[in-house]
């Protein structure tokens, strides 16, 4: 009963199998292999757009250098106050954008609004030099809270941000479950919708570590490379990182893998509900967040369950005073016995 | 015939089925479970010291998390001017250490001297605030040059610098290399002899990626967990990278295979030398450097040899003045056919 | 009428002939002169203790260096939200610090409480390496709301960042003004309060430019100097910071030119009282905040006051939907006859 | 005899003067006021260009704001081994740059010739993303030699510069002293020669602290207002900074003061000579370099002169052995007497 994250899955058979195949003979090492070359062409096959690409390692890593990458040191990147970057990160936007700054917005469920975006950009507009002005918008998809933006919510937000001149950056760290929940196409969700630069994780999804910076103008990425090199992210076995992708995206595994884990959260959802715990926000990709009495909490731990407890003061409401909100994070490795198996333990208590 | 670099094999069997065996169950990620642990341990052992040890992708990473965490924003780092920090890092070091400056020294056969050592300290000493001051020393184990420093060489280095209260960082990217060499005890050629700070690689060993840096004195290490993940340097599925080390160090399998590469890069430089061609540098770890004629160097390429040219000005003399100065790297893949087939090309150009 | 800043101010007399009388012979650059140890001295008389002192000339940058020299690169700086360094330095903080993290709370008239810097430090503590941890505590005095702390409240805020680990940071560009209007002595307004760095501020209160970033324990100054040089803040002709000092101090100046500020502040605050305009927020230093109603901001545009208009987002209540929250700013130029002009203007309208 | 530099002169009268005239009435904050305004007309006709000025405080500031803004940080800065950016700003260029590499080169009597550049950029091209390319080449005018490049100088520099993009700055700190021995035009020693930004120098030439940063092109300084203030070199009584500017244009000021200070430093070398001192370089500025025997320098110390001694690894040859290679730096307000002394101290030692 493992629901601490989806990062403590391992990495799905098909990726592993990519990494052995791919373990045959030289290659080139920093990116200059033919694996590489022709996994950012399915990169943008798969988009429907020509893309500059870059793989990296960590899901930071991506965040940190995407944003370094569209802002000026002198710049404010708005965000959800939840967001990954401003709460989980340890300053790494801030770092890799030479002293950006993080400006946290509030938002339910996990989502910003185009109103609250635009009441923070024209908070950090104008007054310069002495003022930090937004210059980027950064979206989480899926965000923190498990819900995921509608193409036309994306559209939006980045139509809000680009009439101010703000760059728009997608967390797409959990982006294949919004994708597979929503139905559209990865275009659609992306520059279709305004998104000028991704990043797009695979490791959540059943990779080992692999994440990419996809910028749908290829221009904007000049000296990406170099900021890659010297953030330390560039891998000099790089074909075992286009070796992840390749797997990832072959025959829409990624889609396959994030449906899976999208229907166990829903799975877990609707065994909550059928008790009385009603999920905190929707569950649009793999993530509950339920409120839950600290003698079920107490009865959960004892039996083994992982899963964390996260600050109530997220906008969450209802539920006993002495409830806990806790976050049940599903995977593509999480299997319906191991939901049937929690949600008795809940109704048991 | 790829002899480009080390990092153009693969990944070595033992290892890609360390990789396997750990991708079972969950495991909660950045490095809090049980197999990191293990594996700190086995770093402890190994080394015959308490550590602290932080795991990271890249070597780039591990040399410029090290360097930044032991020289502060104005202090300055000796090093070989042909290091690879200091020429193959596109200012990795610069961007973490927040602006340190890279102080490049001459020194034959890519090694550095305790007089060159000495007097770039008296050179970049006192006139504070104006002058940056020398606060740390790198040392490249094996050399670029493919020479390797005697235990000896090492605490001799390092007396210098700490006299002068330097501390002490080893780039040891092919540090099996050297050791295999050396015969010596991982614990003589590090912090008996004076090294602070220990860039380990395993990924041009035969890793997939992973590289450690190793603080001799934990102490030292404090908040260094949050200089790696603002770097964006911890994996979340760091169990991998852990098992990467656990079979790295398994039954000397780190040692066995860098004895390899080195007897490949030995068996290169005879072959090379009953034809006449002497290597350039002595030959301690798994490179050899020799002068082409361009004929040879031709007839090599058009039989598909791969390695690379370097510039001349290395400190190298003698060959004819067209000759190139050739990098030729052996791995863990390497094998004797590679060898003979490349020495026989020349023999026949 | 000019209430823009005291930055519209010129240069106090006293002080311009200080830096006349400076200007006399050859004086070693760069802090290595005779007048310059005096003001040191002069720095430990007036705090009563041992202090490290150095002399900028800009508040930004006595700001932005005592910050980075007191929290470290990942950690998090708590302020207010509508702080000088928040809001008016371009990110200097977050620059000089590395990519530190400025934490804006919410507090009435521009105050901080020990409950809210309670909460803040709750927050930003533990789950470490992911959440930048707050490492420091920045207070303003006087506030930009023109509040003052006193100096239990500064203690009670000291006490509950020391408690945790924060260090304590004074913006004190209207140091003078706070301390004259409490009549405490510059021992209980700092270090007595648990004070462990203050930026004392004289360009305002009359200098031609000069700050002091003050240390109560030269010790925590190590590398400080490098710090100064090359932030660029290094005066080369260093004697005339410290003849600016010198003259502000002396006789007590600095207090005199910052009573007479205040009283000016008073004055304009008693004379819009008399009209039915109260000032938003207590008037203990030397700005005074309130609401104009529209065609009353039109007059005094009109007849050439100066002074700017404030979001109305900063707390502040009552007054008209449409009135203008205005701040108006004495200095110790400010006379009288500028303040009845501005009070009959305002009753005409 | 005080010829230790000429920031140990005070300020020129004139500028003073100024500075006094300056501090009338109110004035807005930040360089919103008329003062700056013509100034900044000033630079234009001074230097027959269009023209983006910034005035800070030092000339650290004003080289490394300049150089940040017209290198990546990911580039290099080709300079003279040295220059003062790179021995005696305690890495500021770096700092500011955020990790950038100054690339010290050698060059006699200060200078860099196009053929050291040309080596250097092919040296510093290529291998991208893995090595930092030279981005910048920065010169030093008049060098800290104490030589002048002539304009035919500048120009060949710059063309070898420009033919690879790179970036080129000036470093004017004794500009004047330059332009004054070369009696060319400010536009002929700059733009015209291919400067693209100049760091222009008042305070050694008699201003108490006033610098620019001077692009001769104001599209390239785009936002550089922003990082002027967030490096805290932002004046807020930006005024005064206009001021010593004005005067020091005023009348050809910063000529007639540079003139007099060459024509010191002309009787001082021609004093030297007279008795078997040859200048080590040229006497093109304010500056003169000389080999003296140990005992010399002992009766000059005990009769009060002040100088520096420097390295003698500067290139200098000539002169006994254990002969002390000093710096004579004279001012605005040296005076033949001085002069006179000083050459009689070494005469009768």
């Amino acid at each position: 009963m493992n629901f601490a994250s989806d990062n403590t899955a391992g990495v799905a058979p098909a990726i592993l199998a990519a990494i052995e195949r791919a373990n045959q003979g030289f290659a080139l090492g920093y990116g200059n292999d033919a694996l590489t070359e022709a996994v950012e062409g399915r990169f943008a096959e798969i988009f429907e757009h020509e893309v500059a690409v870059f793989l990296v390692p960590t899901g930071t890593a991506a965040n940190a250098l995407a944003i370094a990458h569209i802002c000026p040191p002198w710049g404010g990147v708005l965000c959800h106050a939840d967001s990954h970057i401003a709460t989980d990160e340890c300053g790494a936007p801030e770092f890799f954008g030479g002293g950006i700054k993080l400006i946290g917005l509030a938002g339910d469920a996990g989502k910003l609004t185009p109103a609250a975006v635009q009441a923070a950009i024209e908070r950090y507009s104008g007054h310069m030099p002495h003022q930090v002005n937004a210059a980027a918008l950064s979206l989480t998809q899926a965000t923190e809270a498990g819900t995921a933006y509608r193409t036309s919510d994306v559209a939006a937000l980045a139509e809000t941000a680009h009439a101010r001149g703000l760059a728009v950056h997608m967390d797409g760290a959990r982006f294949a479950n919004a994708l597979a929940r929503m139905n559209v196409s990865p275009a659609e969700a992306t520059w279709k919708a305004g998104v000028d630069v991704l990043s797009l994780g695979a490791t959540k999804g059943g990779a080992l570590a692999a994440e990419a910076v996809v910028f749908f103008d290829p221009a904007r990425a000049a000296a990406m490379p170099e900021r890659r090199k010297r953030g330390g992210h560039l891998a000099s076995k790089h074909r075992f990182l286009a070796a992840q992708f390749d797997a990832f995206f072959a025959d829409g595994l990624w889609l396959t893998l994030a449906r899976h884990a999208n229907a166990m959260a829903d799975r877990l959802a609707k065994g909550l509900v059928g008790i009385g715990l009603r999920p905190v926000w929707p569950v649009d990709a793999n993530l509950v967040f339920t409120l839950l009495p600290p003698h079920v909490h107490a009865r959960l731990q004892a039996q083994g369950a992982h899963y964390y407890v996260r600050r109530r003061d997220h906008g969450t409401s209802g539920g006993g005073a002495d409830d806990l909100l806790v976050r049940l994070v599903t995977s593509f490795v999480t299997t319906p016995a191991d939901i049937d198996r929690f949600v008795a333990v809940v109704r048991a208590s």
